[in-house]
């Protein structure tokens, strides 16, 4: 219970916004932007199933934040608070370090503490975290899953399987920091997906693999989607770790954790969406087309490929 | 994972709010009242913690609710939304009536279902639940719990420490249903609180036990406050369960779950609170004052009676 209480108080410095109202209340009150949508988004992260014991703590935190960050980085939404829940193991110093990677994490982002409730495990049980993050955005500007349309292309920002090759690394494999780091550190796409969002059509994150996530945005718009193999953007780290053939393509695409955003836009705006990215400084690169139909067509260098039976990594399901 | 999938589906029909994108995108995107105050909560509750395994799922998902609700009624805040994050253990049955014991709730309060994240908790371990809850209110009327003023009279809403005898019938002792149910199914005096909140100084729920919260209004505030066991609601059922004298009481003012209202106000405002208490069909029942100073006095008929060593249950810590 001290711990517990220890706990509260790190949090209390971090909660420093007069709507936190020290943490001391029932309920964060805060004024809301005239005339604009509210974004909301809640995503848990479970030990052992979303993070690994041995993950430290305070990359725990950062991608906690991270992971909500990046849903309303889809949605254009500029973020102006969260609420967090905690249901903690019994370990003061892994609290300690998660709190402060929190708190790092959170001025990196420049979004404030709002409140939540922290609640200790039985004994022996995983460590559960949650987090609502809360944005807004200009009414009617979010992009919605559903609004992919017929000869939309499908684009990609950044490069994808950097985080798949990470979490190997993190379970014992041989590899480079700099994919350890895209798995335990992801960036969202705030700056970018803000830019983006009044110019596209679909948009979403890539949280669960590049593929499984395009087929969602198929399913929910009622379109086809056909996606070219071997334009789905692969880093020099992941190139000289993993190869670059159709199998490396196939597991990078697949992989999930890449937090990267994923959208549909008429070819017309082509000129637009690049210089956009550029103002972003992050790349982007059309890997596919929206069509009439229904269902998902993958090629690699012109041939038809089947479908992977794991299209990505179903580690929670976004509701 | 098919379980988890059909729970998806079976939550997707109560997500009927427009701003929930038929929980098939990465957020919530809806538009917020203009010129009201943003309120925001969220509760965890923990299997073997805050609720029993042999607790009926359905009146589990409504508690979940149900305090989140609480803290809203407690800012004198309109609810217009909530989401969920659920780390469920394997078993489809109880997932299933959790789902329709919320979809009960969330119409009973009139309160949508914007969205949220669903995960599967590794063998064996307790299900993890969390809720955020969302309210308006208009601005600056949310009372806060740092101000109590001296001379402020200390009011409770309803009776104290049914639930607390609702917990020991649910662990086994034999008792009324009319407890139990307290215990399990509580209300959220949201229509209450909402008529209180523009009249009082200081306003809470009681969750922890009604000493407890009393001693955090006390901290917040920086004041003394003094109360009256003697005068503390306790309720027919209750009354007979478990007798009315000193020890009596005070398992009751110090057993939590109670879920009502506890504030402070002038003396001058009794009647209008008294008026306002009649309208929402609830008694309130002054308990208590505040003062100048710290700390909180306790006495029994005129006697002075030593704090007891736990003045609640602390089963979790709000932030």
């Amino acid at each position: 219970m001290t711990s517990e209480l220890s706990l509260i108080e790190s949090l209390r410095a971090l909660a420093t916004h007069d709507g936190a109202r020290g943490l001391a209340d029932d309920a964060a009150v805060l004024p809301f932007p005239i005339g604009r949508d509210l974004v909301l988004t809640k995503d848990m992260m479970i030990e052992g199933v979303h993070f690994l014991p041995q993950d430290p703590p305070g990359d725990v935190a950062w991608k906690l934040l991270a992971v909500n960050l990046s849903d309303l980085a889809a949605k254009g939404a500029t973020p102006f608070g969260v609420l967090t829940g905690y249901a903690l193991a019994d370990s003061d110093e892994w609290d300690r370090e998660f709190v402060a990677g929190l708190g790092r994490a959170l001025e990196h982002f420049g979004v404030p503490l709002l409140g939540g409730d922290t609640v200790r495990m039985p004994d022996c049980a995983p460590r559960a975290l949650s987090l609502t993050a809360l944005g807004h955005v200009p009414p009617g500007q979010a992009p919605d899953r559903r609004a992919a349309k017929a000869g939309d292309l499908l684009w990609v920002s950044g490069t994808i399987g950097d985080a798949g090759a990470g979490l190997k690394i993190a379970q014992g494999d041989d590899g480079p920091r700099a994919l350890l780091k895209r798995f335990r550190l992801p960036i969202p796409r705030l700056r970018l997906g803000k830019l983006l969002a009044p110019h596209v059509h679909a948009m979403m994150d890539v949280s669960d693999g590049l593929l499984i996530d395009a087929e969602r945005i198929a399913t929910a718009s009622n379109m086809a989607l056909s996606i070219r193999l071997e334009a789905v953007p692969i880093s020099l780290p992941l190139h000289e770790w993993a190869g670059d053939d159709r199998e490396a393509r196939l597991a990078a695409a697949t992989a999930g954790d890449d937090y990267e955003l994923l959208f549909t836009a008429p070819p017309s705006r082509t000129i637009l969406l690049n210089e956009l990215a550029e103002a972003a400084r992050i790349g982007i690169t059309c890997v596919g087309e929206v069509q009439e139909g229904l269902g998902m067509k993958l090629t690699h260098n012109g041939e038809n490929l089947p479908l992977p039976d794991r299209l990505g990594y179903l580690h929670h399901t976004r509701l």
